[in-house]
């Protein structure tokens, strides 16, 4: 059986959850405790030397890490329900809006900076969430205008069926709202994260409905 | 013309050059003067609402950012020389290689993250050089046993020629070098990083190869 190894409030095990939900793989999934610090423990390191999650352990103990990586490989091998669009230009697209949260959103505030900034650089709560604000307010400001102002947008990010931008986007939207950011000058993103709750597979994958969520 | 709007020291912009050199596509280069603020300019900003380089306009007015995103269109419209392996796990080992770095490594380092630091966390010389050294090491140490337990390492990154892997580890050690971060720690990293700078298309891609090159 394939295994997700991941935690509920990982953002990209998160998009890793729905990528699988959408290809309707059956699948195990292990928690890895970040806040306990079991993605440094020696079994994981041994899957993912990076010491992140998720990590995607196949049937036959092959490993694949890094969240778009993985999407990407498994919309290579279960091509259906299709996570790209087929036009090359289109495609860019949707990675472009993805990587816009995985690259320039995301390895920001993920907890190991946050920590980082604490405990090395002396932030107090009020800086820690000035840094969190600020890199969402930059990444969604952009993301809104490569959306509001894009034809192919539409009741999702590109058209109306789920691709690697929706996967990306749902879990950057859930940690904002977590760290209370206001998400007002992002209609479009609001609208889109909207309609993207109300399938299943994004539902199956929300933080609060996998059971290591505390 | 294709034209790529960079700055010569931009790394996102060092992989698309890399990229470009390698299919053998002509091209033209503006620059957009990241010191200076360019790419919070109006023209810039139509083009790339993100306010970041690259930025690739094809010959009909299309725009592709991110550079990820630009070298896989660049691979899917121009197929050879290949920069992912045919096999999907092959590939997916490729991209995450190259998204350990330019998911993990690259955004905490690059030049509006350290000034962010110096500027609004009144981060000294010391506390910002701590904290590239720091990012780097995470993630070389990481990147560096990704690559030296594994058998499809060769000469370069996946093999012996090159990869979108490669492509984002030798702008990457080209920055480490240049905030003097100690890579003795790293053999292989620096092994294939010397390998892929005897290559013409890394030469004419390097940031003081550039006309912009200051």
């Amino acid at each position: 059986m394939t295994t997700l190894y991941g935690y509920f409030r990982s953002s990209a095990a998160y998009r890793v959850r729905i990528a699988l939900n959408l290809k309707g793989l059956d699948h195990d999934q292990i928690p890895v405790n970040l806040v306990k610090g079991e993605q440094r423990g020696d079994d994981h390191l041994m899957r993912n030397p990076q010491g992140l999650v998720p990590s995607l352990v196949l049937d036959d103990s092959a490993v694949v890490n890094q969240s778009l990586a993985i999407c990407e490989y498994l919309d290579e091998v279960h091509p259906e329900p299709a996570l790209l669009p087929v036009n090359a230009l289109e495609r860019a697209r949707v990675r472009a809006l993805a990587q816009s949260v995985a690259c320039e959103i995301h390895p920001l505030n993920n907890l190991r900076v946050l920590k980082y900034l604490v405990r090395e650089m002396g932030a107090d709560e009020a800086a820690k969430l000035a840094w969190y604000h600020h890199w969402i307010a930059e990444g969604f400001t952009a993301l809104e205008a490569m959306l509001s102002n894009d034809p192919s947008s539409g009741d999702l990010c590109h058209g109306d069926t789920p691709t690697l931008a929706d996967i990306c986007l749902v879990p950057q939207v859930y940690n904002a709202e977590r760290f209370e950011c206001d998400l007002s000058a992002y209609p479009t993103i609001q609208r889109i994260a909207a309609n993207c709750r109300t399938l299943p597979a994004f539902q199956k994958a929300a933080p609060q409905a996998q059971a290591d969520a505390s």
